[in-house]
């Protein structure tokens, strides 16, 4: 959360439309995947450079420009020149620390939004960002990173000709990007929502200092979560209603379906929200609980005891005159006085329900 | 809950459209039953299959197609094709953890709701899926599971002709649908309302984690029906200003009366919701208020004995020229500053009102 | 509360515009009172059946239907077909547990609401429903039971001719029946609000788990009120842009004026609410302060007496060498140690301000 | 805050636009200034009825009337007649507990609004109800008591002939009345603002209930600030966007300035409850802070001397073979064991950073 | 936020567009400088005046008048005049304790706004008030204090000629400024996020008066934050619809991207507030464990010690009859009895888990 603010700060003074990549630097070359389609035909090809796979624009074909890596200036200018990109989308592009958000260009839209992924081993998730032009025949999408999360898509577009995802436009395809990332939401929240339900039942039985952690640890990721899911709704909202031929009626009411995700994705968010306070409430309540549980034992041990020690000191002054001190019966009903004192007291810690 | 998020996170990679049914599987045959009346004539069939009961649609009848079980992939395809439903309806269908909504398409409107059923036994209630497709002259009812919840509204139906729900086209027969549907919200919150005013009386007379646990309970079912019961109030609302002429204007009055009480549900929801914290912050203060009083009785008897063992310490003491060591008064006046101090203390604490 | 969801849930199953009485059974007989005015005539009538006192509908009249008692079927059933009323109008007047709405029929308005009466003796309030249906030259207004609550207005008609009252329509006798309605939330509120305030200076002074109590329970009572007054304030606010011209423009500007009480009782409503949470938040640090002061008195007390103890002790063992054991000054040296000990421990107290 | 739903109260039953004034009664007699101007010229006359002051209506001049004292019926009525006022605004003139709003009616708009005064003396404010009607060529302001409050813009009305003032029409006068009107908001406000920073700095050293009281009052103010701001400004609102001539575009520029002026108000009003509810919590925190330090002294001493006691007790018992009893080093070393245990409990402390 | 009520407080009863500066009187010269510039051509002047610097204004472009201090009534005077500046503008200009806002006005858009620094040594940041007029081929920009703010963008118009802010017109060059503003934001939530970051480390491992204290200061430092940047988000979104041929399409889709940041800000701004607030809940659960953690250890150790004690009294007593007074195994069975005690309430608080 931090590092947003930070590389959003050390813009600060910048000209607007500067392409400064704000992410990590990488030696790496990044992995241009372009992929034109039809109903019918079909043809992939992979480079580091744009001009490396995209030859030429065939009339009546959809282009599908993936791109992985966004460290390298010069497919970034090669990539503005080809699709003639305007200079806010390059810097929004480069700029990984984006709001998730829905653009209209002259003949583009642009979309950023975030991809989470679920960590299962540090039982957290990672947050990287997708951008995604979507115009007349094409799509370009740009990873920070290497990534193999929309090969499900590129297979089943090289599978079958005349399906659906070939016979419609670029909007179709950019909508199954954006289907699915919003299902990796689905993915995290599962996640969580497992720790959730597994610190609930602890919670309950050992209200521990580490316990109150792990949900407050929870209650963090629930607000990064809300930062990446509640504005991804407004884009889609957005999308769905962009008054833009890109996107054809046919498409609208998958978007519509996506949309409806999103809101699920934002209903369960806020009910785990909910949980975690809940639960925190519980955990305040059984720390007193446990308060009076000790000062209980306190107030039962010395209320019994200290009576008896009094009792004790009085036998034990060297005055004379003190009643029974000489009798012979002395211990025995001193010792009687004694017992009454801690049955009476019993009786009434009894009665006040302590014991 | 959690369920809900598992079988969507279960889903992620699929493509949209995609027929799987994400309740549990069940070896029975689902049951279809189909009504087809007008007016004056009515006819019910029932089967394990669509062409067992649906033969042909009779022009100017009504058709209503009551599908129980939604394990069978074949039944749905035959439903699909048959009515020439849209892909993510049928998803729509077969995914039983949507949020309330409604869907226009291009010939019927599909609406997707959460059936409630109070289980007295468990003092809790079960959540399940009903989607409901609207079309000119047929209604579309799939449950996940056999239910005898609307043999109320077939029975009705088959009893009298030139009725009201026979005269009426399907948008009357979905508003009854839909009426039934809300009317067991009340019998749901009636069933949760008794709890309510159980526990709040006896988390007033003593407030036991036990109790306070209850009160967690059901704060906890009050955000499982507030996920069924919000969308489904915004879902009745976009019903009642849907422009299609599907719905006539005769049923609109109608279904202002169910938006009505989906209304009634929600303010009676929060209102339980808004008592619970009441409740919880009465057990807080009960908990502050029964460690005031445990630390009360410490305190008094502490502060009342201690003095006296004090005073018959010192005339323990191995030490010559102790004040009244030799006096034969000695105990007496002791023993009297003794029940002096006690006699003090007792009235400061009756100052105090603490006795 | 539960009551009102319990009569609703006890409808469950029941077909829509079923004529059902959902409040208590009685064996007298409703009332029914007609009055018919214009500027210049006016004659009234009453009795138990609609048709002992509403011979016919004179043209160029107003008439003023009141039914005081909804429990006998055939008078409902009457009245619905005398006015020709939607059968959902007569299902929503016998449900006496509706949400204070506005709905507009073809030929008439529809008004519900709930008529609030201070009950002194209890330092509470009843709760009951009025329905009301204001048509082109009649208004008719059910009462649940006999109620002399209009008697103020019925007296102003049959008073002087050629007032306002006379003179305007319908729709104005409307007004002034919910004008009277709402005035009454001011009683209400002012009752409350005397509770309130005398309960604030008592929990300052002593917060005792009664008056947290008195506190609770005005708060249960707003949220009563609460869902009484929102509603209400939506009804009058619907009722004022109401596109139909039995609300004239004179009229309307009446209304407005009931509209803006009913956003001050709101106003109030919610600052009772929050003065409310207020005093429960300075009673839960009543509680703490409490607590500071008993654990105060007994660590002084304690920490005061202990060391003495201690001291008269050790010279109390059965051990040789004890330094001034056998000393004659040995008591006035021991002794002024103790006192010496009790002078600075009280110097300390002193100084942390705990005494 | 009660007064007010009192007075409301003790009309209900009243039929609409009874003039009845709820403010108290009063002997004097109501005084009235009327000041007629325009560019060029100007008069101002004072007396005790309309008629004394209003002699005629000069075309082309704007009228401005100011009332002072609002018990006098008749003078009402006489204003009421002139200038042809609807009954209802002269019931809301005379009800002194209106809520803050802007109401249009044919030939005048009125506006009714809280004046603020800040008492020095008391550390409080009090609040004061101004009506203003605003026609095509007149003013008319009333108050309930006499005020020297808009002597300052008479003032200026009658110091230089042509100037912004005399040459814009009666919107610019109200506008000029309002204006003054929110200012005072802010003398106010800084009032409290400076009591606010005041017991800021001394809730965090001496976190006493008397200070927390102060913080309780201050938030009741701000309840009753609020009530007063908040509709202020949608009546600001509301008449900036009334669709009436009355308001010309020349003063509209004005009054969003006013409006500006609201929005920062309520702003700081906001920012001040977050600040008070920031205290309470500070405060509360502070109260188990001063909790832990009682218990920790409590702890330190019991548990240091205890020992001790233990110890001497055990060398005080009357039995044979207890070790050391008879040996001359005895209390030495009893003596120097004492010693460690306090040492070594104290060590234990420090580790704890108790102490 | 004190000293803005205050000014504002100051400035009641002053008729409105009174040029009154609210800030700090100064002695110095107020400085001000002109760049006067079109695609080709630019000059920069400075002065003491306007007249100084700004000979005429040349057609075809554009001039940016940049004015630091505010104290020189001459000079805002001479500005006013030079652009026929509304009085109310120059009375918000002199006015430094506006709420940011956008104004139009018939041939300029007035807007303010705050400038926020961060003050690295003082952990803090410093709130200063901009004022931009945005004309049709002139931008002014008013700062209170001399500041090299934009000296960054003075530098970039003078560099090359034909660039973008070259071209484009006052509109873009006022993007530029806002955009510059809005970047500052993020170096002010770095500083305080870096603070956050820290605090929330420390405040877990030692929950001490001062952390929370931190807490405490860095909420109202957000609360200061919130008045200027939610506002600002408000403001950038009026002059992205203003409906006003000054802001042209292309600046348009840059102040879109302005606006995205505004709401990222808000966005960073809202989560630190909801770490803060669950930092304090952390540092208030920390008190209760502290001190369930000294109440422990005194329990333990008083119940540990004071039945041994009590077992010594009573074999201190000066009574006969006790048993194993004179036994010679009196003191081993005794001392093995004391020891057992202590064995068995180790068992006992092990078993409680509190050892």
């Amino acid at each position: 959360m931090f590092s947003e603010v930070r590389k959003r700060a050390q813009k600060a003074g910048q000209p607007p439309g500067t392409a400064i990549y704000t992410g990590e630097k990488s030696d790496s070359q990044p992995l241009v995947t372009c992929v034109q389609y039809n109903g019918s035909d079909i043809s992939e090809k992979t480079g580091n450079q744009l001009k490396d796979c995209l030859t030429e624009q065939k009339p009546g074909m959809n282009t599908w420009v993936n791109v992985e890596g966004l460290h390298n200036a010069s497919l970034i200018e090669e990539t503005r020149n080809h699709f003639n990109l305007h200079p806010l989308t390059i810097e929004d592009i480069l700029n990984i620390e984006q709001r998730p958000k829905v653009e209209e260009f002259d003949h583009y839209l642009f979309v950023t939004m975030k991809i989470l992924e679920w960590l299962p081993k540090s039982f957290s998730f990672s947050i990287n960002q997708l951008s995604l032009i979507i115009g007349k025949d094409y799509v370009l999408s740009f990873h920070e990173e290497k990534s193999s999360r929309f090969n499900e898509i590129r297979k089943r577009l090289l599978s079958t000709p005349n399906q659906r995802l070939r016979q419609q436009g670029s909007d179709y395809l950019a909508y199954r990007i954006i289907d699915a990332v919003v299902d990796q939401y689905f993915v995290v929240l599962e996640g969580l929502g497992d720790q959730i339900e597994d610190i609930e039942q602890r919670i309950i039985t050992s209200p521990t200092p580490q316990n109150a952690r792990t949900v407050y640890r929870l209650k963090r990721q629930m607000l990064l979560l809300r930062k990446a899911i509640w504005p991804m709704r407004e884009a889609i909202n957005h999308l769905l209603y962009v008054e833009d031929e890109l996107i054809t009626k046919f498409t609208r009411v998958y978007l519509r379906d996506v949309y409806d995700h999103s809101m699920q994705a934002i209903d369960t968010l806020e009910t785990f929200r909910d949980m975690l306070s809940g639960m925190l409430d519980m955990y305040l309540s059984g720390l007193t609980i446990r308060m009076n549980e000790i000062m209980k034992t306190l107030t039962i041990i010395t209320t019994t005891v200290i009576p008896i020690t009094a009792l004790s000191s009085i036998y034990g002054m060297n005055l004379s005159g003190v009643p029974l001190m000489h009798s012979s019966w002395g211990f025995s009903i001193v010792s009687s006085l004694m017992a009454l004192i801690v049955i009476l007291m019993m009786i009434y810690f009894r009665r006040k329900k302590w014991i």
